[in-house]
């Protein structure tokens, strides 16, 4: 598939994977490794994340709700304010050996970063 | 990444590619090749198809509203009306030649598929 086809505010899924995250102040964190998308609504739910050794955070991926991650155009990529100390206890996982993403799980994620599960 | 994190409703980015789509009668039209997010919203606008071959319909791709398909839990793809007259004239593309979704190529989709743009 072409890779061009990122005008504007729309993106590719195939080209989700690797989409910079950075800090308020500018810092890359990390990258979007995947997408959680719930497929009747057609709304991404949970953004993956890996840390690229980010704060020693080693290779377990850690799934972020949608609403936590604000797209900005200037940088290209999503910025989300986070702590290591948020992180340190922060819903995580091996990338493979994913978890059910039930609606359990959902809910504790969502609690985890105060981000209400509607 | 593990591939079987598509419990439930949720299904990841990576996974989406190849999800079959079939019409009402449940006969297989073709499948996902990518979904088209906003990514600021962080909704999927487009479902891209491929018809592999359905009615001579040959290798282009087709972008589709995505409130045009409805998920079926039953046969574990979406559903979606489709006539060969209504696709002779759709929008479409060959996937090495990727348009610009820009908001009027946007609302011409829609229009075509009569589903209102938003």
């Amino acid at each position: 598939m072409d890779t061009e086809n990122t005008s504007g505010t729309i993106i590719s899924s195939e080209k989700v994977r690797g989409t910079n995250v950075y800090s308020p102040a500018g810092e890359k964190l990390g990258s979007v490794e995947a997408l959680m998308i719930d497929k009747i609504s057609g709304r991404v739910r949970y953004a993956v994340m890996e840390f690229g050794g980010f704060l020693g955070m080693g290779t377990d991926v850690y799934p972020l709700p949608w609403d936590a991650l604000k797209y900005s155009t200037e940088e290209g990529g999503y910025m989300v304010s986070l702590t290591k100390e948020q992180l340190d206890g922060a819903p995580r996982y091996n990338r493979d050996d994913s978890p059910e993403y039930s609606d359990e799980y959902g809910r504790k994620v969502y609690d985890y970063y105060n981000v209400p599960w509607l």
